[in-house]
């Protein structure tokens, strides 16, 4: 049965972090969509999904957990995604398992690289099979992969996480050649830095936009990227008519100095 | 005397045609700003003003006959438009001079080379170097190149075009790398295969939306690029929080089969 | 116990089928060197060792039959060759797995995509790991990946092929980049169009060159690239001093109009 | 009246300065070329020459003093080459103007814009339009253009530089995609570092060679690439079969971490 009874589009985040993941789903919500989070740590979906229902109604939000190195549950995942809530209108593909300490290649496990890739490319691939049958007949969707620095530059200490990231820049690109003309607008969007993780949720931005901190936000900002901003890229995207479609675009915080793809 | 009595904030577009360089244009004005037009054929400048005027009011824009193969004329023109204007804060470079039959490189003179390289690249160095200024006083500030297919691609018959849209996109990452930090955001953004140049100020397009032919619009925003479409790109890249800051992105139709970045 | 008994140079070429790999094996066992080949086909590799013995000498080549699609078939294997002839001082990962007619995502399954990925990709990352020991010890190595066009650009039908030679290069430049200053020379090598399969071996190329058909053979030549043409690529960058490493170049035939790189 | 009585096949080297240049000179003349020298000051001409002609016999090499920011002269040269010692085979445009301390773009003079892309990217056009007719009419010829770190990104500093290095790929990508199947093989070199300058010619090399200096050498070799090794690709590329032609590759020291283009 529906849990979806308004029957809002559904967006389906894959890689539901407290981070990028997140402010996705928020924005899309906001915007009027329902979100189906997929991930694997149950305690923290739980988290989102109340904070979701709580910020913009009950029924906002529902999180199906997933191990993404196992195709059995992705399938699984957005069988019941369709069953509850509706079909997909829009795939967010965010995942990304990387060490934060980069290890060389003789240090780096070919578990971990299994692991790493299954959750950076594979989990991508079975999603995109779930989703594109209700795309395809529907003739519109969107299909929007997160890439990052080592998406274009095999850099030291990635050998884990470089080589998946490529390897879904590829599909992101195979995508758009197969099906953009059929109404499926694929997109990769390349973070080229890191992400503020500790702002997420919009928790601590909100207490400083209460409180008129606005030199202190705005110095942050400079600085590090915001995933409510970046969540922006996101439904941007989304919302481009279709005379003037990106697939690819990258982005940084203002005083980001690696400059990583440029 | 200042004829921006309203003290609007200035876009500069150089080489301003009844295209993309119209519609961003019209698309700042629509937000607030007052336009500057930068190009060779006077009477195409003037039907822009008198356009543009007609639409959002007197003194919305103004044109500067410009010949962007010459320094001086460039150097000339944003010495104009500061006095008349005010210091600019957007700098659009839309400039670009190609064949429309391409030559082999044998079939190319050596003038043709000299003169598009002129406009497609060297002009754009010229008015960076005219915009920087003020911009760093003010530490903020936008300037985009329109970057095309041949600035990924050395293509046949593009030996007059290519090089000088390579070496524009090598400009803007340099003005990213050199300026970012200090507040201004360089973006280059690739139009990768045509733009409707028949609809161009938006006429036919809004007498079809008058007309509610949406079947019609819809169709040919399909296959062609739209100014107007392409207008909002600049304006997301202006808009963007300075916590995601794009450098590139590429642009198509949605059934545009070509994929030339791809 | 060695069957390396004049302890030549050991070259191990994984995915070695009858057309580069055999090339690039009989290009080095004509330099000195004795070959490990290492593939899934059993007859097929007994036929090209029978083959070099037969033109180059006894114990010039031996096969170690290897799903390169199995961690522990590749460990194994490797182990062998160690024990066998040697420690490895040439890598040559040439393996990839494709359809010659693409399919779409919706058509390709997921046990195609995991099976080709574990080839293009898996093999790589699990052969580089048994032969970096032993080259940094000696402090000299060479690793060398076969790239493909499929490795710049993810066209349509690609899907189970693009993403892995993706991650391939992203592996080459990881390599590069973490071993290089400790003496290993990691290469990735670009095969831009078709290769000639059906002169493999030499045999109808020998049999024009011994006619004195020089016509054919160059006609021949400037269409398609000949596995010794591209042996040679390997063996150049083998042999390139250590002022002047190549990490990456691209290669087709001479009247090839694709340029798929360009 | 011809000065090549041998009819030695022709090179010229455009931008021979005592580094890349005279090391590709003194190779070609090494496998029996006689070469061409291009550049502007006269001194560091004939001292080239004279030792050219000391170590390969008189007559191995001629000079043409060249302004190539002037088009008229680099025609003039071109005339004389082709009355002096026949049509070129092969066309080596090695000319690169830097600061070799990068200056921001509000500090590059537009004079210093203009010279350095006219070196960088113009000069190129003007040879290359020069040498084509007889490479066509012979259906071959091969033109080699040296590209550097700011080939493929734009970085601080580089604004004068980096946008003609840019539009100088550019151009070597038409050039093969548009005479590549008449038999002329384009190719570009991204020189990924820094090149040895003092060891220019050999001289030291040599003597180190003649004291049996080995550990010296080899350690110079792995930190900084040196012009005789470099001028061996440029054999290399000019001698590959036709059925496998390179259009570009990069090239660094063994221990150089920069990695730019990585």
């Amino acid at each position: 049965m529906s849990q979806n009874s308004q029957k809002k589009p559904v967006i389906a985040v894959v890689g539901a972090g407290p981070g990028i993941g997140e402010a996705v789903a928020r924005r899309f919500v906001a915007e009027g969509y329902v979100v189906a989070l997929l991930a694997r740590t149950e305690d923290k979906l739980q988290t989102m999904v109340q904070g979701i229902d709580a910020d913009f109604g009950k029924g906002s939000a529902r999180y199906y957990l997933t191990d993404l190195r196992i195709e059995e549950q992705v399938i699984s995942s957005f069988k019941s995604i369709r069953a509850e809530l509706g079909t997909v209108q829009v795939l967010i593909y965010n995942a990304g398992a990387r060490r934060v300490n980069g290890r060389s290649i003789l240090d780096t496990t070919s578990e971990e690289f299994e692991n790493f890739t299954k959750i950076n490319l594979f989990g991508a691939f079975w999603s995109t099979k779930c989703v594109l049958p209700d795309m395809l007949a529907a003739e519109r969707g969107t299909i929007i992969f997160t890439g990052a620095t080592g998406s274009l530059r095999g850099m030291p200490g990635l050998s884990s996480f470089s080589p998946g990231k490529f390897g879904l820049r590829s599909l992101a690109q195979v995508i758009t050649r197969e099906y953009q003309s059929k109404g499926i607008h694929g997109a990769h969007i390349i973070i080229d830095g890191p992400v503020d993780g500790k702002l997420v949720g919009g928790v601590t931005r909100r207490k400083w936009e209460r409180e008129g901190e606005k030199e202190k936000l705005n110095e942050v900002d400079a600085y590090i990227m915001q995933p409510t901003d970046l969540a922006g890229i996101y439904w941007y995207l989304h919302t481009q008519p279709r005379s003037a479609w990106t697939q690819e675009l990258d982005v940084r915080a203002q005083k980001e100095t690696m400059f990583s793809k440029l």
